[in-house]
């Protein structure tokens, strides 16, 4: 993978079907704010702290089976596939 | 159970019957803020300091009967079951 | 009391007499922030400090008779009673 | 006095006379934010500390005769008397 | 002057003349938000840091010539004088 | 380059082709916030540690390839070139 | 010159000419937000730090020519002359 996340944000491949995922989830479409698995394909090396300026790592890492909110981040394509680029704050937990 | 909530996220299981439940709590129709009951199935690792980088344990622990706004938190199904993510700070207190 | 309020909630059992309380406070019925009286039953056990991460215990304890916007707070019933869940900074004061 | 204020608020009985007070404040009666002169009748034990959790001393003392916004704080009756109850940082200014 | 503003609050005697100030500030009619040039009368003790509760002085005293913005802060009357009470963040600047 | 952004300000060079990018990022038009690919110029020392005072250094430099939002920025023309100066914290990821 | 800024508040000589300026700086005149060109004249001493107190010094100095946000600041004029007084996060960055 050739993208680096900056800070907090973690990039995010979808799992493909939607009603249905991989971890057992069925997303009723009438859901206001319908959650979403994906899997992180990578992740920024964390935020900065306020007091000492070191970097804080993020609780989530590339492979994670995550769940987040389907309304979050920002889409994009590279090399052809689709990705989206969300903040660790708008993924709930993960999986296994 | 296989899905680990991030920071101060609480995986609850709410309690089945809403206008009277375990806790003997009688919760009247027309409340606007109906708090509901529910039990902690999985607790994140907690918040990071702004301070220190270290992560502050939740109150609440897996087992806790809880109270908490009944509009709280985001619904999830995990391999059939309904759940409740939410965060701790929007828990009002716990049983027992 | 069975019912531990977290973090800086307070559980609150409001004075009967709305017109005429035991501390003499009388509320004219048209008033728009009407303060309350109630007794304290439980308080949570405070807030954890940003810096430390340590519990910063709250400075109201159950039993005192406390002074709180009538509007404040989360009603809910216990075993069939009426109690009111209220932070602690919406409490104006402390009587005697 | 039997009443003490939580963190940072003030219990102020307010000077009888609004037109031309003792200070010798005299208060135009189209002023939009028309600031009251008053006496300090108790004070809260000040705010915590974000940092230590200490609790940091309020600048007025019971006794101060202050100069504060009109519209600030909530009226209470306390054994028939009218006091305001009202946050230190709404006082601009004590006398003397 | 028998008046101490609270914090960083600063007490300003206003210049008279507001078209032609002696700093030499012409102001037109016209602007929006016109600064004000004034007399510092008195000042705070300063602001309390959120860190160690210590008071952090103001870096304008009595006597300095300030411009400040003309919408700024709350007019008072003192023994028959009008003053005006402000922040010491509504100050731009000091002339001299 | 004669130009140097203060703090955590970002001058970027916009990649010229906005329909297919060297990246291979294919933007649809239809998107409500576009990324955007950019090389960047040069960068801000960094913000002040609120607690220190100390600048924290940005995690881009000079030469990184960006995805950045479309809408974010300034554009501002140096010597008759287009630029944008953005904030870091508007950059999504680095390449390569 | 006899203005000395609060703070992190900067007073700023506009360069004359809008639509060319001296660093080569075109500004269309339908930009929304155009970048103004400016000298210092003067700077304040810098923001407290919340931490100590103690004053953390600007970036740019009298005599940096800087790029500013059309909109930015608050026009004053003194002894006939026009200036703004800006705050330093409106400042984009400094020439040369």
């Amino acid at each position: 993978m050739k993208f680096r996340p900056l800070y907090d944000r973690v990039l995010v491949e979808r799992t493909e079907s939607e009603s249905k995922t991989s971890g057992g989830i069925i997303i009723p479409d009438t859901a206001k704010e319908k959650p979403m698995e994906g899997s992180v394909i990578a992740v920024g090396p964390g935020t900065k702290s306020e007091k000492t300026g070191e970097v804080v790592q993020l609780q989530v890492k590339a492979g994670d089976r995550i769940l987040f909110g389907k309304w979050s981040g920002t889409e994009i394509k590279i090399d052809g596939k689709d990705y989206i680029v969300i903040k660790e704050s708008d993924i709930m937990g993960i999986f296994g």
